[in-house]
């Protein structure tokens, strides 16, 4: 029921090519670093979670390319490899705190073999991590539900099982009767595609709209319960996530329905405010264009945000492998 | 400056065919009731006030083709023809509300020349009253202003100039100093594709963002002001309208901007409630497929409402040929 996203083959990083579904489900082999930087920064992999392994296997890649080299000059490659990945997405903290596990390991042990080891527990943690917390969401939805999410991030977000959508395959798991809609998700349509494809592949037919009707659907279909991913969430509970969610949070807490933030706490960053993250900003062409072709005049400037912020105050529970943190949300506990 | 979406040119209907924009300016004569129907149905035209124009000069050809019919005959067949118009979209109450005038004045006058002038004189008017509340809306906008639009209201959403998109072109006309942010308006893309088209051809750059990216804009860029068009306003101010504005209005509201809807007087239902408006749903393969290509899964539940319903409470004011309105609205004194 569960796709896999992304394995370690013998000194290769097997991932499924994204920017094919929903029509192929393709495989694709990543064999040099280069490879890695391309796959993360043209969206063939995606998801906070995703990210942050793919990067780690990355690491490994590396290492495992240059085994026999002394412990210096491995770590000093290393060093060059985190940094190339660290640019390739800029807003998902995921990235970072996943590569910075494995660096620091590294340090100690500069054993290519044993890098690679640590990188693979890296990834089975995702899974149970993920496992967890969707257990933990899976209990706050109840039969007759009308359930939204947005974006993706299921099994293709994650390595396998998913945090938001994880919650809604959990919950359908153990039986219960519920509806879900999800947004197209523009510019990428990672609701449209990749959400689409794991629920219908899951056995769940979902209900696709359009990101503008989401007010309208709740008013008159009913939607009860919103759950969506974070890309970084500080330690005050604000969160990053995909451009949208702050106005599906405005439009919850207008109509009084509520709105959960599910993540792994891998997710957290304590040490920035909101001013000391950026905001990827993409390519204008991601929305110019549709199936490669443009669908509005070239010389048009665009703004294209890849995330937006939303303030904890429009957050009704964050809900992590460690439980649900309901505000004030305060996180410096788990440090 | 401004386009000319629709002409009558001796026995025919001449139109822009909106379908093919921003690519080709192409023009199309339609010669059949049939041809009405579909360019209204298949939104080869569109918008509210243009759809309501392009109805009556439906009926002024069906009475050209019929001259020399008895009374009685012309009439029964305008009938007919009225019945086909008006179930060719059934939310935007203009359409009814301006073929009534017609089928009122051909009752008394079942002549067919005297309903072809009729009928144009009515399509004058709506460039008299858009020039009007233009020049009204127009005086909202200061120097500074961001601006933003959703979907489209301008010269190819009425016969000429526009309503919300009008307020607009008609500020910058007046030398004022603001940006343009427009949506792309999914599913159809209205505002990428046409809205786009028309600021460009009048000589403004505007900023081109996803639907959901209003909330964070507003933020990030801030916007200062929204203007938006009407389907269909009721007695108290309930405004008909492509969907997303209802999501418009809110985030509009939490982030404390004024949010102002732009429509002729023709655009008002004084006898309907909530209630009683039909609201369309169109097929789903408009947001399963982009340029001719599936983009999800082809069997998926789509909800696909072409409108939402934005209540009173959330509007800072209408701007009508009439002057601007302000809350509470009451608008049976117009009877």
């Amino acid at each position: 029921m569960y796709l896999r996203s992304i394995e370690w083959v013998d000194g290769a990083i097997k991932i499924i090519d994204q920017t094919k579904l929903p029509e192929k489900l393709e495989y694709k082999y990543l064999t040099e670093l280069d490879d890695v930087v391309e796959a993360i920064k043209n969206m063939r992999v995606r998801g906070a979670p995703l990210i942050g392994i793919t990067a780690v296997l990355g690491l490994a890649l590396v290492a495992y390319q240059n085994k026999g080299k002394s412990d210096d000059e491995l770590l000093e490659i290393l060093r060059y490899a985190y940094k190339r990945l660290k640019s390739s997405r800029p807003t998902a903290v995921n990235l970072v705190n996943m590569m910075n596990l494995l660096m620091e390991y590294a340090r100690k042990n500069p054993d290519p073999d044993d890098i690679i080891l640590y990188a693979t527990r890296l990834m089975d943690q995702d899974i149970e991590t993920n496992r967890k917390l969707s257990e933990y969401g899976s209990n706050l939805i109840e039969d007759g539900d009308i359930v939204l999410t947005h974006c993706n991030t299921g099994s293709l977000a994650t390595v396998s099982i998913g945090t938001a959508l994880g919650v809604i395959l959990r919950a359908f798991e153990k039986g219960k009767n519920f509806k879900v809609v999800i947004t197209e998700t523009r510019p990428k349509l990672q609701g449209a595609r990749i959400t689409a494809f794991e629920l219908l592949y899951a056995g769940i037919k979902p209900i696709l709209i359009v990101d503008s009707a989401v007010s309208y659907a709740i008013k008159s279909i009913g939607i009860t319960k919103i759950f969506v991913g974070a890309d970084r969430i500080l330690r005050d509970g604000t969160t990053f996530n995909k451009i949208g969610t702050y106005q599906i949070a405005i439009t919850a807490n207008y109509h009084n329905i509520p709105f959960y933030v599910v993540a792994p706490t891998s997710t957290l960053d304590l040490i920035n405010d909101v001013e000391g993250v950026v905001i990827e900003n993409r390519d204008g062409d991601e929305i110019l264009k549709c199936g490669g072709r443009y669908i509005a005049p070239h010389n048009l400037e665009v703004y294209n945000p890849a995330f937006d912020v939303t303030p904890p105050n429009l957050i009704d529970g964050i809900i992590t492998e460690k439980g649900i943190f309901y505000p004030p949300y305060n996180f410096t506990e788990l440090e």
